[in-house]
């Protein structure tokens, strides 16, 4: 169910973003109790003086491979689902397309079911009872 | 109050972009409680590539022509409400633009009148009082 | 902690998009309790028909160079905070780039230190202990 946006900077080839894309999918599936094919991604590449971020705060030192991940879920896992998943992205990320842990930034916001509609005007809350989203 | 973001593939003609906001702005005020010319919008055109969306989990089968609503409320209506309002955002937009009900997703995060300052640094739960947003 | 995403109308030079990042900052520091260097903004430069603001509700008239933030923080803060915040940016914007109080638009949408982690995989809520985030 989480609808997620990535932000970036322009310049990426199609291969990267794709492997990001990929590699959100598999971490929201091993570690974020997301069902096989609950993909929806919006990706925003942003020009210089677009996307500004400090190259320290917090972590870093970021670079100009820094990705934004913000996501909306459906429902508040458990803080430490979250702590799984956010660890388990950053590997993934490592592997393929090989981007920094420190270049990895996630900011969730959380819905309820009620609060989707992914398709015909039907709230998710009525046709995902007791599955695991 | 609600301000919405949507997403869909570039490419689509101007009088397209306009009937979606003109059914959404229908829907809202005729479904959602929202006030005449209530209206705030923020589109997003996505190259290829650059929205992923799955063509058939919990829905579909989806096309080209996909649509995602991300709305951001100032309070949280009943579900009843909300239910109402999805089915009329996809009546609507059947008629104008014409979008197959299987292509509109939405997505949406509540918040509260004491986040939305609309104008002049004023919040709006300060001029908002009694009033049916 | 907090991560805004600024839609304007395409076609400002750089520098009045990096007077409203700085103007974001300084009230952010100054009136939200944000430390100095928690600087993250993504910039949506809209075409026209891409950016829909009614220009007369519930505040205005609002012009070409209308703002609209759309903020997402890490803790909720008291009423009086977020007040407090919405009139200094107001005021900061005025003052640099020059932008009228009229064409400023706040939205909040608040999550928690757990919906964090600023790199590496590391969860906000583990760093932040004590700290005035």
């Amino acid at each position: 169910m989480p609808f997620t946006r990535i932000s970036l900077l322009a310049g990426k080839p199609p291969a990267h973003l794709s492997a990001i894309v990929d590699s959100l999918d598999r971490a929201m599936v091993e570690a974020f109790e997301v069902p096989e094919t609950d993909q929806f991604v919006a990706i925003h590449q942003h020009q210089p003086g677009e996307l500004i971020f400090d190259r320290h705060y917090a972590g870093g030192p970021r670079s100009d491979d820094f990705v934004l991940f913000h996501i909306t879920t459906g429902r508040t896992r458990p803080h430490g689902v979250q702590q799984a998943f956010y660890r388990r992205l950053v590997e993934r990320l490592g592997a393929h397309p090989g981007i920094r842990p420190e270049d990895v930034m996630i900011v969730m916001a959380n819905s309820t079911f009620d609060d989707f509609s992914f398709a015909s005007g039907i709230a998710a809350s009525t046709i995902a009872a007791g599955q695991p989203r």
